[in-house]
């Protein structure tokens, strides 16, 4: 039977900044990335979305981003790889804590922004993150995109690592994403939707530029920050469960 | 046989940044309270400074702070005790990842500057503390000044707590301290460590304003961010000897 | 005539965060206090803000706070009045570079938060924070509670001065407001439009504990950032203008 | 006669922390390049340092960076143009508040870091850069390294501009430098000192590879937070002196 894991960038708010509808979106995922800090996120706000993940049985995961709350770690910063993995550790421990406060444990790490992006086709900076993880917990499954360094090293070092896919971007051949937005209209939610369970069934996916290409996908994320965020998670949950797919953590699959 | 912990703050640079002497002082202390990114220290300087702990066989305790870089965690902020609930669990989660990957544990817990001295006198910051130190880790030590409400919460509490008086502050009757330094000069050191010898062995001190007061001494603290600092813990060091005073780290005391 | 100047919080967002509904409610009112990137706002927002204030001739007002992002200015720190002099000129001068590219000028400075509440009681902070506005222009208005030692400091230096009331916050009898915010449904709107005009034309407000008090309406803010905001600033304009109140930007009833 | 200015990063200490050895290093330049908060700096170091520059006579100049204090500027960060403008707009007029206060002008920019290298070879970065001085103050001069884009397209844009070399950096042959700091002790100043005086008669430089390149010597930076630095700048001076030099700010070459 064909299985797949629903990830959803979570606790982006910060201080008195509210982004995303997190407790809408746990309903329809299975993973959450949870933001530590830097490029999102703040303590009071990590509290809060590990207990919703809990609530929900949500597979929490560790959101590790640039220190860069200005430009919401989407701008690359040039740290060494020494400096990254001071970073994720930081990161990645103080999440740790609130979620052995709440008696969970972190499923995955799913880097943000610019740092996953970098990760995904330079070696080293794959390699600072990847070690770090596997230091902290060999079981931590990384999310990686197809056929990047990330994924690459990952195996290699035989850290856990899981295929992700967007419903929401384009995809490129060599399986990375493009990063502006089309403009999407709500009558495109059931196209997405079908995007979604060919790529799982068929391992096949239309790329930006019209090819037709190879593609795998074991975690699919949907992102929260915009309107009409759950109507389409609800579709991608309806299409998936019409076409027979199991939606399952990550963890379910991978162990 | 009389015993006393010695004490330092560390870890307290900042990027390029660099504050106090750590390699030196962690020859003279038993116990180190490491800085955590919030008043200061950055994720690199928390791994070298536990690693540096580690070398010399100190404690590592906790040594969280108010949000606040600006002013080096001096300036009280009006938080909730829910919020200081939440940055005391993140900045110690951060630490002990850390910790952990340095296979070491976390030995005790000294809130820094503005949030140590309101927690001595406000009961619910103090218990806000404690409450997530002991949520924590039931055997995380309480660093708290003689009478405080943190000293009384804690043993309310059943949290394990260590009295700290200090090497180069002036104590009030009531055991808190007087925050304008005197001007030290060399000649100074000895009578500053005289008088440490008789907190530990006589349970007095001849306070700011000329008393001799009662005062328990259990952990001692060498503030390390001021010239000369190495030369009075080396003072202290021999005269806690000369007296037949025992030098351990605050674990090997309560437990 | 009656004269009454309109203001509201602006500027307010951050990076990816996006607060208040600007552009809606400067359509209403006369008078902006634009956030200078300490407790909200950022450059880019800043820019923005004053290019908005400019097409809609809105009066622009620094609106300089604590250096406390996470807590949006709302805590009060324990700065000393020559850090809060220094701060304020950083903020204000940032803001002012960005109206003189855009060719206007500053009308009048709003401090933000804890820190207006604090210069409401604190002789010493009114000072300092009137010493630089005063160092910086001798013509900006500074908006203050009446009653306040703000008030009382700026009339003795001679610093012009705006008294304000709250169309969405309740009064004491001290001129000062109740910061809970009560529960107001959309019914509300017309009684504080009502409240309003009573302020401005008799000079008298129904305090939160049912009294009735003197109070002196020279600038009445109102919050942009609940929903039913821009409601609220139509309402009171509508009613305003039908008790015969014109609404004019600050500098022209001082000046 | 021959004429050369010599410049300084000035004021980039931060809260606590101390950097550098501002006023020993006022007593030797001609130009102050302040630290303006982002990278370095903050509200109160700015007052003092431009109050020390205006003390010494030393003309002031704006040095604004990314905003990444934990990496003191020198992590390139991939901002758009339009951001970088509104960072600089922001942290020159912060500088130019104080400036005013002193009764003081500013003379000059020098970007920080990693935007200065960067700006060196991105034409759309220069412009950004050049655009924001130039609509803040058309006199304000930059300073630029030799044969970089920032050079060229101030030139185009008619924006007063400086050649910029360094006597403690070893310089390529297409008049950049190169960053990693050679082993330099004592006995090396007489030789930099030599170099410098032969760049601003000869104008060429031997480069870290050994070639003997052209070079155009109008500002000469120093760097003041090396132990050392004044012994050096003191040695520059008397080297630039003794061979008919004159040292003067660089409005008074330019203009």
């Amino acid at each position: 039977m064909y299985k797949v894991d629903l990830n959803c960038d979570m606790g982006e708010s910060f201080g008195l900044y509210e982004l995303g509808n997190d407790e809408e979106m746990m309903q329809y995922i299975t993973s959450a990335n949870i933001a530590c800090g830097f490029h999102a996120g703040d303590p009071h706000v990590i509290r809060k979305t590990v207990e919703l993940a809990k609530k929900y049985d949500v597979g929490i995961g560790a959101h590790p981003g640039f220190p860069d709350l200005l430009g919401f770690g989407r701008r690359y910063m040039t740290c060494t790889p020494s400096e990254i993995k001071d970073y994720v550790m930081y990161q990645v421990g103080a999440l740790r804590e609130f979620c052995s406060a709440a008696n969970v444990s972190i499923q995955h790490c799913k880097p943000h922004g610019a740092l996953f992006m970098k990760a995904a086709e330079d070696k080293a900076l794959a390699r600072a993150i990847l070690e770090t993880l596997h230091e902290m917990d060999p079981q931590m499954i990384i999310f990686a995109l197809n056929q990047s360094e990330l994924l690459e090293e990952a195996i290699k070092m035989g850290v856990p690592v899981a295929k992700e896919v967007y419903s929401d971007r384009e995809h490129t051949e060599s399986g990375s994403i493009v990063l502006t937005r089309r403009g999407t209209v709500i009558s495109d939610y059931e196209a997405m939707a079908q995007r979604v369970v060919r790529m799982v069934k068929e391992e096949k996916v239309i790329t930006h530029d019209g090819k037709d290409a190879s593609i795998k996908a074991e975690t699919i994320c949907i992102h929260g920050d915009t309107p009409g965020a759950s109507i389409l998670a609800k579709k991608i949950v309806e299409a998936l469960k019409e076409s027979g797919i199991e939606i399952v953590p990550i963890k379910k699959m991978i162990f």
